[in-house]
């Protein structure tokens, strides 16, 4: 199940763009921002968290910058969102959907990226759940809404806090493979989703 | 007219810095924050867009910090604004005019120092882009102000979008000279005004 | 007083860290941020400035990812507000305090770094500011508070500003060393809370 997955997390990063991209142009169509902010939007949430990443691991310019194929899914988010889902009033539940998407394939190439270059574990784990908090925290932050990620009635970190954990155990056990891949991304997913639809708390500060 | 050409991005750089420097002032002024706080959201929207270009860069320091030049004009847009403008109520249009003579050099700059790095043509275009707006987007956060970006009655984005292809089809092309770079600020500024002007839309998303 | 003194910015820096990190944990209380919020408000407020300050500085990964240590405060700061302090009502008062306290520690701490790689002191000022107050603002400005910095009504980057200056003339004296830390650190600290109390302004912009 391992050949060619040398590429797989470029693979990934790109579909978990294309994720978080929808959730921000979702939420640019429900605040009434224009197409060209849509499409800012869905940059600063899809590749936000990779370039915080990236400046961190401080290994050349972020992979957003230097590989132009990072700069479709945004494009193609916008574009699907602004022809497809104008009439759609369902806009929370899919911006969670899809956010939660992100969040399931972020929480792991952030993980992976930042072991991959030789960093410690704990510190991976820290950085993968920063690539995956870090776009959703932007998004909210710039167009000034209360980041969900501090909904009290809402659990935001801890799925991706536990993938992340999962990702740096089974790479350094040496199972990371895209069977396990899938798996994480799935229960990181469902965690999330479950939590959101059943409003599961975390206890107050 | 190409003659000492060479200087001329950090000469139109601190002319960028200051222009928006003294938007943020202005903004300062308007809501009534002291002059240390104004200095702060001078510096932060002057120097924010090329700190982040530069980080992305990934070669040194940023220019603001390892050439101190960059720290005169966000103080001299504060002591300037303190002493000229407190009794102005035009805040508004100022603010504008300044705000689009900086975007209109920092998409310049962005893309010119993105190029001269090695960076490919595309990926220019996207940090000229970010270096323009990310300040006054930084601006407009910080002081809980709905950034003029994600504005639907006005058009911020395209004019800087515009600028940088235009410096990057004449940079590849050769012909990036200082006539050129005085036409595309001058076309860039003129779009900017004029959008807001006219409120121009773009279609929501 | 200068033996084992190598190490003492990073001592500085954490205490500087765990005292940041109770005051974000303070506001995610007073704003009934679950303890998961709480937790990432501590890190994003203590480590921030630090983590701006490395990416500025460009010398490898910031310490908080590179040094797990720098992981413990923001835990134990969360830990501690949630047991000791959800029945306090003076939480403007505290987290004002443990504020000043970062405050006071990491505009040398930021200063000291940036003169440590051989940047001019002027930067390094500059740069110890920003240190000083870049997590406070990060913590305002994704909690979807008015920045203290902003606040007419109160002093706050003054005694960072005075902290970083004193530190800058003192190093290139030669004579820095762990008494002279602790008179900085009492003579900002004490700037900063007296301001509070007595509610000093400077002029508005």
């Amino acid at each position: 199940m391992t050949f060619a997955f040398d590429n797989a997390p470029v693979w990934l990063d790109l579909v978990g763009v294309f994720f978080f991209a929808v959730s921000g142009s979702l939420l640019a169509a429900r605040k009434n921002i224009d197409i060209v902010g849509s499409l800012l939007l869905a940059s600063l949430v899809g590749l936000g968290g990779g370039v915080i990443r990236d400046l961190v691991l401080d290994s050349g310019p972020p992979a957003a910058f230097s590989n132009p194929a990072y700069l479709v899914p945004p494009l193609l988010a916008t574009v699907l969102v602004y022809s497809l889902f104008s009439s759609v009033q369902r806009f929370t539940s899919l911006l969670i959907l899809f956010d939660a998407g992100g969040l399931a394939l972020f929480c792991m190439t952030g993980t992976v990226k930042a072991l991959d270059v030789g960093m410690n574990p704990v510190a991976a784990v820290l950085l993968g759940v920063m690539t995956a908090v870090g776009g959703g925290l932007l998004r909210d932050v710039t167009a000034n809404e209360v980041p969900e990620l501090f909904n009290p009635r809402d659990i935001y970190a801890l799925p991706a806090f536990a993938g992340a954990v999962l990702t740096s155990v089974l790479w350094v056990s040496g199972v990371f493979n895209a069977l396990t891949a899938v798996a994480i991304a799935a229960v990181v997913f469902t965690f999330r989703v479950v939590a959101w639809r059943r409003s599961w708390q975390a206890p107050l500060a």
